[in-house]
């Protein structure tokens, strides 16, 4: 699968489950309109049920810049969440789920549905809102090495 | 959702409801173990039901040489399905979707489940076998123009 060249994005949530944010690279578009998308997430992790709970999510597409963020909140150092969260600029979205200030764009959702499909949720959101941000080059996970696009 | 880099495959299938290919981006893995991954399709293509009937597709992987079958599969041009096909070498998969003989990769898949969100049809694969082909620059999809990576 490492042959998957991916666009990296830092999916977020925030609400009363509490807030959490990891770095994946399974996400894809799945229609225009109503504009919906979907991410894959493992279950092994428990905090992962966050997402679900909360019932938002924010996938906030990285430029090559934000490469250390991507690092951090795949868990390299294992740094605690709130430490992870201080090494990025955020603002709530519609939907409460935290927006990166730097992202290339964020994708603010509802969750409309989650389903376990052997190790991993894929969870599928409707956009409520998109926040654009500046034209630069996409961070891209290929070959399990983050390249520049 | 321009500003999602995304590979570019070639997602085909065969059996007893016909043969079909279409050219997509929307795909991602799911799992490792054991490996699953999906696409996305439109609905609005009758021709596309043949991939659920056939319960089989193979996810071709495109590297940057194969930019032109890409934009036939995609509708370029118009061209009826056999003469798009004649346009690669394949294969016949173990699941007895075509496998395309210059693809980076191919993910011969059992189709586990299909569900409609929107305009799209979500397919799950689970991947029977796996061609890796030559090591090449993939081609991606990026603010709708081909890219390579």
């Amino acid at each position: 699968m490492s042959r998957f060249a991916a666009a990296v994005h830092l999916v977020t949530t925030d609400g009363p489950a509490g807030r959490r944010g990891v770095t994946v690279s399974s996400a894809c578009s799945v229609s225009d309109d109503p504009a919906t998308l979907l991410v894959c997430l493992n279950t092994s992790s428990p905090d992962n049920i966050r997402f679900e709970a909360n019932g938002n999510f924010a996938l906030n597409l990285l430029g090559t810049e934000d490469e250390a963020i991507a690092r951090v909140f795949a868990g390299e150092g294992s740094l605690p969440s709130d430490v992870r969260f201080a090494r990025g600029k955020w603002r709530s979205g519609e939907t409460g789920a935290p927006l990166l200030a730097t992202a290339l764009a964020s994708f603010d959702c509802r969750l409309i549905e989650a389903r376990i499909v052997a190790t991993h949720r894929i969870m599928i959101g409707e956009v409520v809102a998109v926040r654009v941000g500046a034209r630069a080059p996409s961070l891209v996970y290929l070959d399990r090495a983050y390249r520049s696009l």
